[in-house]
């Protein structure tokens, strides 16, 4: 991080705080998880399914894991080889769909390449799909006049970001950088949503940049809102900020770093030392977006228990 | 219509003769009824349902059983009354979604307020949505990687104008005024596919304009293809275009005309006479986007029957 700007013409961006506001969420979580138990006499479940022992995989899901004994939402897990098969797999996801004391169902990605990626997630039930990967869940976010059951954790906490952060997003310019389905599509959904009644309403003008649009710097020089999800270290430079935007950066990529143990350090898609000379407000790596996505992971969970203990008081 | 333009240096746009490129899909779409017919002894079938008796509707119900027909293609057809039950459309729906002679269900929207338009549209097996609106297609439009069974229509109409005028559109801005989920949001997703293996390679970069964009002009100007759909009469002036840009026209506003005997003739979003000044392609209202959308249904059918056919012939 540079030494913040001597120009007084050019006050530093507010720094959001993503471990802070993610947090505070936690924090309303675990007082509705305790809720839920008193009034239904139950506590939502959370299973987690990983593949393999890949290594940022695994500590993933290790912190998944603690988060939800952390606010009193009950954890399962299973584990599998590697070289499990795509149908004993299947029978895992199909166990979890029928158990009812699982209200959520995570299958860590990425798979291993012998499996079908599609057909994995397209067996969660619709009901139980926190991750909010289905495709029928992905239609209903892009629809106007539709409420997705369950909207993608990393998406959702970009929204919430900007929301704690006092943001407005109504009728601004909103640049999402990247176009994955786990980050950059549906976070534009969210950015242009206009009736989503549960989450937000956006109403902002989005476009979408990615790695075949020629002029990505000066389209972003337009973005009052910027999300950057491309995966490339410090692609977005200063001059790539409209002064007094918002920046969100998704991106966690590690560069080499010789003063570190580990050899390298995590960097996000945007010059932070750079780009916090000219934004509003900007998300730091880490400390940004990354602890908000597990915290909406256990925030779908609360959700989905939720339906289904009133489903079940009401006797449907 | 304006006359041509006299200055030398401001060509008038070639006009995307809709009729004529729907015209010549229609002869491919009967080639292939035929060859469907000489290989496996049938033919596709297209099933409308007619709720109501509203002119635009029963209108569009004739043009599109008329269409299978000229074709080849077998129709089916159910009037109901306006006052019709939800469970009674919902049985209609079922039916057809057992009929193994059906490949294609349509029911034509709007539907009277007392009926779930959500829950009908649902209701149609996926493998018969040949309107592309059940939200499963459209997830599966907006995820990379995937492809949808079908794709809306309209939306599909506008991309293969643009293919079948030579419009280049990877690399290029794209501009979607309007956010419909029956023209907007999907064609602005189909502008941006990458990996759509049967449909398009896109890759432009887009953006969604619409009510709340506070500066629409200016965004629109920027783009290299701007497809119009937000159904507000001659909206789009000539100095919204930019010099060379190709422009689609899916509106169609009545708008009054003494002159005519029904007091009224059909304009669409764009300021046509001003705009073939400036653009490079343009489409006219009518004649443009309006005899795509038939022919995309018909090319829809088409697609679902020969899926059918090979399943069956491949025993599965």
């Amino acid at each position: 991080m540079s030494a913040a700007s001597t120009q007084i013409d050019s006050p530093t961006a507010q720094i959001i705080n993503g471990k802070a506001i993610a947090d505070s969420i936690r924090k309303e979580i675990a007082d509705e998880v305790k809720a839920l138990q008193e009034k239904y006499g139950k506590v939502p479940g959370l299973a987690v399914v990983l593949v393999g022992t890949k290594g940022d995989s695994a500590t993933y899901v290790r912190m998944k894991r603690k988060a939800c004994a952390d606010l009193g939402i009950q954890s399962f897990s299973t584990d599998l080889p590697g070289d499990v098969s795509e149908e004993d797999l299947l029978k895992v996801v199909a166990d979890y769909n029928a158990n009812e004391e699982v209200h959520g169902i995570l299958v860590q990605l990425p798979l291993p390449k012998h499996i079908d990626e599609q057909r994995i997630l397209d067996a969660i039930s619709l009901e139980k799909d926190v991750d909010g990967f289905h495709p029928a869940n992905i239609g209903a976010l892009a629809m106007r006049g539709r409420t997705p059951l369950f909207t993608s954790c990393t998406p959702k906490g970009c929204l919430e970001l900007l929301k704690r952060s006092g943001v407005a997003i109504s009728g601004k310019r909103a640049v999402v950088l990247g176009r994955s389905n786990i980050v950059g599509m549906p976070v534009a959904h969210l950015l242009q949503a206009c009736a989503l009644p549960f989450i937000i309403i956006s109403d902002a003008t989005v476009t979408v940049v990615h790695s075949r649009t020629p002029d990505a710097r000066a389209i972003c020089a337009e973005a009052d809102i910027l999300v950057a999800a491309i995966g490339q270290a410090e692609m977005v430079r200063g001059d790539w900020i409209k002064p007094g935007a918002a920046v969100i950066d998704v991106g966690t990529n590690p560069i080499p770093d010789a003063s570190k143990k580990s050899g390298y350090r995590l960097v996000g898609d945007v010059a932070f030392s750079e780009a916090k000379e000219r934004a509003g407000f900007i998300t730091p790596v880490p400390g940004g977006v990354g602890p908000m996505t597990i915290t909406m992971l256990l925030s779908n969970t609360v959700d989905g228990a939720r339906r289904t203990f009133e489903k079940a008081a009401a006797g449907q």
